[in-house]
């Protein structure tokens, strides 16, 4: 618990969720990159509230993705009999008194800004609702006013034609007295056929006592919830619209914020260039000026100020440093640990993995560099290889400054090519290449003249027999 | 026509659609891959309707493009001569008597449900009009009602200003009894200068009778029509969004709805995961649990329970086998026939072409593999490529469970590796290898020692003279 | 100046654009390809007018920019002063008489259908406003008329709240007699604190003379400006919206016009089908009938009529002849001056530079061709490297009509294949071959019985060590 919150915020969490129908708990479900009930905690921490989240289905797992959060502490709520048995269940763990409010873990886009309107509105009330204004409210609760004040909800399947008439209905978040909280919820009486206890009920108890308000939300979205994958994306696009306008008015250019995606964990630095397709996962930082191409899929890497990353390229765990030469791409594939310097290219359909290369090196098509360096200004020509696996163990390749590797050559790890050497074209390399040598290991070239006309005869006799 | 048919859907696909602008009849712009057509053949058919088609433009194309729809009547329009000589044109196929309801061809939003709801409308009606009402009706015929029974339809050209006022227009879709309207359209005078028969001119004879009726369509969209290629996008988006939004309430994530492309013959299975940008074609099946990531595209392909296809793989005519541990990509690309078994990975810049890559064998980076099997636990090192193509013939490689062939090696087929060979890294293998046995096809490394310094100076001055 | 213009454009292009946090003026952001100061010249040209631009801010860049329209007269604003400062500094280049329209450089969604519009209504008032009607007028400038005429602009600050109700505001946009304007330019006073000059002053003058109207634009859209980056997101998508809208009409195939980017240059043929994701820039070609596949990056370059570009594919400055057997793709990559011929094909993980791939020839899979020729039916086998650059030289390589190139071959230019030469696999050729020849670069292979499994044992021995 943090320990200048305000008061705590009650998450709750225990749900299955059997309209995702997903093996997954509901509230596990990602988006942008977390597990969805970790946005209301995430707006509950910013808005000064201390986070407490009621957990029963999949508990375990609940508890798992919210490890990184040392300040939750958790409720086991042994059945789940409705939204009163679950704060019920969280009263052992939830302070004497102060203010608590209640939210739910399936409502990812409730704002800190909204929380704190409702803190602010709370004062000296024993609970104040948070509900919405729907032009169509369906089956939601309405809220039945007098005088003002909220003093019921009537469900929609008990409403009378009057009532159903109502546009403002529950929204299901709500402030308590918890002090109070404490003394009225053992009361409440359980509800058939389920014998669920309707945290709802209280209102009435608190408009007797002419202490129980209710504010409006300003942004229905917010309080929308995800019942089922559609709804789902409804709200990840939603959430994704926030975090993107937030970026680029920081002084970013999406050329296409619609078809890009970006987590709730990445940072983008001024005058970025974000290209249509464009997918940004974990905690990856795109620097100052840098220029991401079309269709880049970029996860927990560090792309440096000044670089180009070409279309098609994917980065997972890499780091280029800032440079306004690199280039890497289009199609290139750099794996976890794989470090481009200052001015260095990686090219075309050329794999990057646990390698660094090195200051102004080029690795420009088609080729495989594995548990390696690649010397500062050294040239790794066309396809070729790091033999880095022998089936068994891993083996490093060390190319120094100023190298030149001809293109298709295989180089057969462990193995060091000096500086400034030179390996030639075709080449599998096999021994230690000293500085400045030549070393080739290829065969020399025979011409058999006419041959080529011969073999295409046998070969189309061969053909016609098929 | 099948036998449990309530009725006759007349869909009506003779005319070009000059706006489309196309060398290709409008009705066979494809949609979801499927040409338009189809989807009212199937609202009707769903709707418990044998469908008939009307043909004249490009009539070959359209029979040929409905070829796999045996219980599709054919009815041929000598001339276009309005929708009331189409029909004429079918009464020599459609039943004696019974409900025929009148479709377009162009319009694909139309629901079962909604056609279901115009036959149980219908009853002992001769005409049973299916509307919409258009706050902004513009250029479409007014439906004229006179004591609530719709008596005529008024084109907007020849409307009274009153008249113009009418926000229910004609949708084109109607229900007739069809033993009445074998006796009406015969009788219907041409309108010039064209000379055109009208349908909508049945109407007053009905109402004379008392027996005609209007219903409103519930949702504008479902009537709407592709006129252009700019409305075909939005029927292609309305069409699409139906499509994913079922699969996603079925237990599906999309992370991007809008980015993501999904025709109508393809399955998707629970707890399924796809990222943005992902295009799903054909007959594709993606098994449950499996990962799709960003930007592959796959077509006719299976993708078993399971499975993680990494971005920007491309699979077609492929099947990969359920597994929890395979994964394909990224910068894969699978053709017909290429087969992936339990646990084998298939890595980036890897092309698989009529192949098996069998349980737990690795082929990760930069190979061609065609014509071929991969054994069991085998693995296939960089840059390896199957030489498959003499020109003339293709020929197959087998190589052995547990081989493992070394980078960069080529394997000129047909040739067979056995079981647990080694090929080393570089080799050019023309022969088979027995099993167990080590093959080498490359020359011993020479290193030529400060040659490189003196290949540079001269290059250097090579470079000058230039 | 165009000769045939009817009056003159002032386009204000002085700011800075503080809330675009950028180190680029806000007028050079690009929208679809262009600066967006582009736009409102490219309408008003288009309406008829010739244009002159109001410079301060990055002044260089700016005329930079606009380098390649040579009919822009520039004018420098000394202190960015106000509106009427900015003209006041133009009035040295403008015309002595006759109509300006003052239009704003970040204002790009402004159509010549509108100016045209302003320009009829403009007859011999002496100052005509653009104005636009909204329901939630926030902070714009109030449009108070008197008996119809407009009187005066009201900011909202000082407004009353009569005058707040209003909700046609001032859209910055307006049509002035030039004559007019030079006598009472020079009159206005400074607005303290910061003695701006605003032409927003001239109105009640020309009020007096009973000379000043409003008219109010259809779209709101088209006066809409970018104050930041968010709202360039939004300006771009109805910028591109209109492009593509206009594409598709003409008879060209979106598959998915959300996800599809079109810059402002790119020309698209009839019945040309364009997949999702795909991305096309500068002065880019699209051929009649030609299929761009999901996700392709194509710049510069020229797509015949009839191609097939598979998915994934990057073109820059490539030419692709028409052709309705040539495919290119998937995952390939065609460089400046790759020019691919009738019939030609370039698969997968193929990257072309500077070559021509002459009819018919065949370059399927993981090959780098750079600096060469590629004759009439060649085949060149996957694995194939033209081996182009020695660290200090570019070399050509020339492939005869007919070659066949085994795979895995590395080809060390300067090089010549002859016609009908065959290549064996995985020879590195350094040497010409002669037509007809048959070329070997490699060692025959070895199988050492039994030696994998000690090979094996060895492996295992070592990764137990480690």
């Amino acid at each position: 618990m943090t320990t200048d919150a305000t008061g705590a915020a009650l998450i709750l969490a225990a749900g299955r969720g059997t309209r995702m129908k997903s093996a997954m708990a509901k509230v596990l479900h990602p988006l942008l990159g977390r597990p969805m009930v970790r946005f209301p905690i995430d707006a509950a921490r910013d808005a000064g509230l201390a986070p407490f989240v009621v957990v029963h289905h999949q508990e375990e797992q609940v508890r798992a993705a919210l490890a990184d959060q040392p300040d939750v502490t958790f409720a086991r709520q042994e059945q789940t009999r409705g939204t009163g048995d679950a704060v019920r269940s969280a009263l052992g763990v939830l302070p004497e008194d102060g203010v608590v409010v209640v939210l739910n873990g399936d409502g990812p886009l409730l704002t800190a800004a909204t929380l704190r309107r409702l803190l602010d509105a709370h004062g000296d009330h024993l609970v104040t609702l948070l509900t919405v204004e729907m032009a169509e409210p369906g089956r939601y609760g309405r809220i039945v006013r007098e005088g003002g004040q909220p003093v019921r909800i009537v469900e929609a399947a008990e409403a009378t034609k009057e009532q159903l008439a109502i546009t403002e209905v529950n929204a299901g978040i709500y402030a308590f007295d918890l002090a109070w909280l404490r003394t009225v919820l053992p009361a409440l009486a359980p509800h058939p056929p389920k014998g669920e206890i309707y945290l709802t009920d209280t209102l009435e108890l608190a408009a007797a006592a002419g202490r129980a308000q209710a504010i409006v939300v300003d942004d229905p979205d917010e309080v929308e919830g995800a019942n089922d994958r559609w709804q789902l994306s409804r709200l990840r696009r939603v959430l994704q619209q926030r975090v993107i306008a937030d970026i680029a008015r920081s002084g970013v250019t999406f050329e296409s914020p619609e078809t890009t995606l970006v987590e709730a964990g990445v940072q983008i630095h001024r005058d970025a260039w974000i290209a249509p397709g464009v997918v940004l996962r974990g905690s990856t930082t795109i620097g100052e000026g840098a220029r991401i191409g079309a269709h880049c899929v970029i996860t927990d890497s560090f792309v440096g100020a000044g670089v180009t990353v070409k279309p098609h390229s994917v980065l997972e765990g890499a780091t280029v440093d800032a440079s306004q030469t690199t280039t890497v791409g289009p199609f290139a594939r750099l794996r976890p640990a794989a470090v481009v310097r200052d001015g260095a290219k990686v090219g075309n359909f050329v794999e990057v993995k646990k390698s660094e290369i090195q200051a102004g090196a080029k690795v420009s098509h088609l080729t495989y560099i594995g548990d390696a360096t690649v010397g500062e200004g050294a040239n790794v020509g066309a396809g070729t290889i790091t033999c880095n696996y022998d089936g068994y163990n891993k083996h490093r390749t060390e190319i120094g400054a100023g190298a030149f590797v001809g293109s298709n050559a295989a180089l057969v790890a462990p193995v060091t090519i000096g500086e400034g050497a030179i390996v030639g074209a075709g080449s599998t390399i096999t021994q230690d290449v000293p500085a400045d040598a030549l070393a080739l290991g290829r065969v020399r070239q025979t011409n058999l003249s006419g041959r080529a006309e011969k073999l295409r005869e046998q070969l189309a006799a061969l053909k016609k027999q098929r």
